[in-house]
């Protein structure tokens, strides 16, 4: 809500936005480098091992007609359902299905929302994998404030989550923006993965620990988000609508696509001293523009950047 | 994330949906009976004297050529702002201007983008008010779930709350999705009201107290939230992207279009019994597609229920 005419001033909010300015404003207050930094100048301040490369085994792309989605695997959360999605992938399974539902302040869901396709390679039934078991060895970040739907919160793998140290001591994903999981009926059906969703509004977290995760969208959520809204229940486009249902071009592993076809990202590491200057300066916000700073942020609130690395 | 094929059990998930689904089953399982009840069934259970109408002095329809954006203003929280914008609603001065930003996950941001227009009626300059002093006599409905930016949160005429009870003694709308506020540039420039801006995506708590609300969306959200992003810094549209605006065909005060042009709504009142049990019934979800009720609940994930009435 900053205003068009302070342009210049508000780039400095953008993640990762005119480092340039960040600079200048800097060096013409010699007295503010007192103040806590504000995130973009930690981004700055970033080394190259500050980022990681997503796993191109584990980074699927969506292509729409607008433009690629890209989604990053956790295998780590739901390894059979992941590995079926793959196994999708790797058929072509799901070249040409519809986004069919698309529920305001809540999520995009597409793929065999017809049930039209069958699958060869994919299980019918898989384990219900909404958390795995949690233990001291897992590399967890903890973010160290309250949250009240979780005992902590914290990043495991570059991914949001929740943890609950005592029994039955477990780990999931939470269910925040641009979250990946898949579409089921009633338990103890889990899905095949055939119906995958993101999240496009609030972070929905009663449904964590419902319903089976398995990634995040790290590129092109706007594709997603922008979506004309079913007016169908829940959603979903009605039977006169089925023109406004986008088709999906292909769906691919980045690995399986030739070198010249991928989009090369880095995404910040959660596991390093940078990050945790990151969420302070995320949690506080010390921009020009701030009066208030929070002193506080929810796991759902800290979108980790992401940004082109040249090829 | 149901799927399209169980969209028979699904319906009873969406709000005020199919009540006669619900009835049906129901009247097949009486033993359910002892289950609390979902919320759809606390809905059904609603008197007429469990809503309200808003007052159309304070509604604003913001009408576009898709459709129409529905605003209830909040004068007990900034009342000199609300007024300028009422006093600029008569003027017709929002007509013909733009939504000149959509930042994914952020904001939509509407109004004299360009500063091309000059309000007759509309005060220059406003006090700051981002909060409103709080008072033991205030009517506020608590939400006891505890939350991390605010001492406590719950609602006040109706729109969601932060408060705080110690000094500063504060209370303030806090930014959920749908919420309305006045771009501003740095402060203590605190907007006239000129540029406004809806919240499209997970709740910016940590703007609360920074920015100066002015109500709520309670119908349209999907014409502000499904709009084509601008690639400029912060969503702006770039130069480039002009053909891309939205422009306002016209912004009116309920009350000053004539009765036939109305959309008559009405909002689940919040200070209700009834609401207590519908909150509950939303923290703890017991619809047969759960498996785990989260036992939590945020302000910002209660949409309170809003539906037409006859004419």
């Amino acid at each position: 809500m900053h205003r068009a005419a302070a342009s210049s001033i508000c780039t400095v909010l953008a993640l990762g936005a005119a480092p340039g300015l960040v600079g200048q404003a800097a060096a013409a207050e010699p007295a503010a480098r007192d103040k806590p930094p504000i995130s973009a100048e930690v981004l700055e301040s970033a080394q190259p091992s500050d980022w990681r490369r997503p796993d191109p085994a584990n980074t699927l792309y969506l292509d729409l007609p607008a433009g690629r989605v890209i989604i990053e695997l956790a295998p780590r959360f739901a390894p059979e359902h992941v590995a079926n999605i793959k196994a999708m992938v790797r058929e072509k399974f799901f070249d040409g299905l519809p986004i069919g539902r698309v529920q305001d302040n809540y999520v995009t869901q597409w793929g065999d929302m017809d049930e039209i396709r069958k699958s060869e390679a994919a299980k019918r039934q898989l384990p219900g994998e909404t958390a795995i078991a949690w233990s001291p060895s897992l590399p967890i970040v903890k973010l160290p404030d309250a949250d009240g739907y979780a005992a902590q919160t914290g990043w495991l793998d570059g991914f949001p989550i929740g943890v609950e140290p005592t029994p039955p001591a477990q780990v999931w994903m939470t269910h925040c923006y641009g979250i990946v999981g898949v579409g089921r009926n009633d338990w103890p059906d889990n899905g095949s993965g055939s119906e995958l969703y993101a999240v496009i509004g609030q972070a929905p977290r009663h449904l964590d620990r419902n319903i089976v995760l398995v990634g995040r969208v790290i590129r092109g959520m706007e594709l997603l988000s922008s979506l004309p809204r079913g007016s169908g229940a829940l959603g979903f486009y009605t039977v006169d609508e089925k023109s406004r249902r986008t088709l999906i071009r292909s769906a691919r592993l980045a690995g399986e696509v030739p070198a010249a076809e991928r989009t090369n990202l880095e995404i910040l590491r959660t596991d390093t001293p940078l990050f945790t200057r990151y969420v302070e300066a995320r949690r506080n916000r010390h921009e020009s523009w701030f009066v208030r700073p929070a002193g506080h942020i929810d796991v759902c609130n800290l979108a980790i950047p992401v940004r082109d690395i040249p090829r």
